[in-house]
């Protein structure tokens, strides 16, 4: 079998699906159910039908388009990942694992193959937390790691209910429906960005994932006391953003102070309430991601920040409350999947290395209903989730080849 | 003259102008030229008419409601302070001096006082820098603190110009011509809640004040580096929003480190860039309020504070841009205007202290071109800028009635 990788072709598909963007190029944004990620699916099943692809949607939006096997009554074969973004990030974080997807399938059409397995490329719903505050919202729900009746209970910012919607989204079926039955799929392999420097500094044009981070998100609230900034004395003061600041510095120290690398916390947001430049701060919310590949050594700088929101609160006389949005456990890629991944990089004499993905992925959650691994491109400078996320055209086709040559073998 | 204050009717006006807020009670919210503001304004001049005085107002909305006296020649006797509110705040900052010297107008013109100078009431646009950055925003005109043309660059944060706003709230002269002409007033008496304990903590229910502190507002931009929070090792990290509780809690430091008690400092808002949980902070905005009595200390936290974020921002890789929205000098009050306040408490046999004002009020912009000075009554818990901020009916009618006492003798 002959592939060949149309470059040309799916990086104009990738700046074209960048175009559907709340904020102004280079930077995107494709929140979940907006406008912009609407418009980008109706484009994107125009995509499949014209690759001859029959297209299913689920109640939470996670889409299926699937190129009928010989076989159809065998477990098929998945790959696919996300096409929200965050505020102001880039074009590639989970839409090569998409489009790349798409173009996989369509050289194996070229190349002729009549796979045995049905090979079904997915878009999963809201791999991203911007909008519902839990990421992998689809593959959650499509995995079983997250209930029908707990995704019921989430809400937007604004109040809106996923309920409310996704329904208002044109998506009305039962949650409850979301959930594939384990052996739905024989393998799942799904092509990403690294989001990291490490492939590029040794200049690997490829990553095969044996292992996928686990990540805890947790928000923090803090309860101090506001007031006149001119008037209450700095010993009277029980300030929410003090504290606050102390907490945010208090974690960075516990992730650099674990002995290992991968072992990474991030404070990404901190809302001020009430937000005047001459008002004591009463209380702040954080948001934050600790996130390491061992999980004990995770859940150790989560009982590290505990113990220090209660040294701090005590000090300064605040309270603090801490809410644990999700803490998953890590995942170990499938031996077989990985082994095909890199026996095709080998066919095409393009070197890999194997690597552990500090950021996770929907394929942590595919991973708890069917044998999942990654395969990794990488990105200039490591940069990911910003406008100036950026991953060339040779790396996009290099990791779209060897993602085909996986399918191909995996379906035959 | 026998002065008689209508406690009740005072006590119902302040709980009606609470009603023109954006927030439920007890939380008030009025932003200047908002919905609720320029209703408040209109009921206010109702209650001017109903009391006889004439109402002019300026271009900036500052609003001038005039007890003619009987040789209008004369220079007048000023009086007034500001009725918008910070967000989530409380009913007595300001309020009382607008509703309490409408009161001791209405006081003096009941006990038969004809006086020789006019008596005006000022009602201030703007004090609160919640909407334009900058705080007495109205005061500063009138006292040519701040230039027209300068007024004229003032943004919200919406981008709209202060001359959009104001133009729309049916405010339309030039702002040129809001300065007062030194020697437009004789003297200026703002009554005013302390917003702090000292008061309330010594058992004294008024303070004659003789001086007010020196304020400094400025924000801070950290610039650092973003990136996925999974992805991006620690080492690697140059994290806006670190840099900034590490400059946030270094301001703490300086102002807690003066070895005077009238040294405070606050971090009131954080804005995080972008502000996603799983997105390493790449730009971060303080906005800071730094004052003292004393400007030389004042100035030392301020050059303590670049010095530190100097260290921080060298050894976090991140830089930082300083913007001074206003660096004003502290007032002196004067001298005649304190010794009658004091004189007219005393006369009513009522304690009071003398006091610094650490919080700062239009009177420190209205000393620059009048003799001025403040009278203060206790708050409960020195609360201000809360929505439990109160002042008690006996507070009110003490302060109420030893202002008029004062405008009564100014204007004789």
């Amino acid at each position: 079998m002959r592939l060949h990788i149309d470059t040309s072709r799916l990086v104009a598909e990738l700046d074209t699906l960048a175009g559907f963007s709340d904020t102004a190029a280079p930077a995107v944004t494709r929140i979940v159910f907006s406008h912009a990620d609407l418009k980008a699916r109706a484009w994107l099943k125009g995509l499949y039908r014209d690759a001859g692809l029959s297209v299913r949607e689920d109640a939470v939006g996670n889409t299926f388009a699937r190129w009928e096997g010989s076989d159809p009554a065998l477990a098929a074969v998945g790959t696919g990942s996300h096409t929200d973004a965050i505020p102001h990030s880039g074009r590639y974080d989970g839409t090569v694992g998409v489009l790349g997807g798409l173009e996989s399938i369509r050289a194996l059409q070229r190349a002729g193959l009549k796979p045995r397995r049905s090979i079904e490329l997915l878009m999963f719903t809201s791999e991203e937390p911007t909008r519902f505050g839990i990421g992998c919202l689809g593959s959650r729900l499509l995995g079983g790691t997250l209930d029908a009746s707990a995704g019921e209970t989430l809400r937007d910012s604004a109040g809106d209910s996923l309920n409310q919607v996704r329904n208002q989204a044109g998506f009305d079926g039962a949650l409850s429906e979301v959930a594939l039955k384990p052996g739905y799929y024989s393998a799942f392999a799904e092509l990403h960005i690294e989001q990291g420097p490490l492939l590029e500094r040794r200049g690997v044009p490829l990553g095969v994932v044996r292992a996928i981070a686990a990540p805890a998100s947790l928000r923090i609230t803090v309860h101090g006391q506001g007031g006149h900034a001119g008037a209450v004395l700095m010993p009277d003061r029980h300030d929410a953003f003090l504290a606050a600041a102390e907490i945010a510095l208090a974690l960075e120290a516990f992730a650099k102070s674990t002995g290992a690398i991968d072992s990474v916390a991030t404070t990404g947001i901190c809302d001020v309430f009430p937000g005047a430049v001459n008002s004591v701060p009463s209380r702040v919310r954080l948001s934050m991601d600790v996130r390491d590949i061992d999980e004990k050594r995770r859940d150790g700088m989560l009982a590290g920040l505990e113990r220090a929101c209660t040294e701090i609160a005590a000090r300064r006389g605040v309270t603090t409350e801490t809410e644990i949005i999700n803490r998953d456990a890590p995942a170990t890629c499938d031996p077989a999947i990985v082994a095909a991944l890199g026996e095709a990089a080998q066919r095409h004499g393009l070197a890999f290395d194997s690597m552990v993905s500090r950021a996770y992925h929907d394929s942590l959650f595919m991973s708890r209903i069917c044998p999942a691994a990654m395969l990794f491109m990488p990105c200039r400078d490591g940069v990911s989730h910003r406008p100036d996320e950026y991953a060339s055209p040779e790396a996009i086709e290099q990791g779209t080849l060897v993602l085909a040559e996986t399918l191909g073998s995996l379906a035959a």
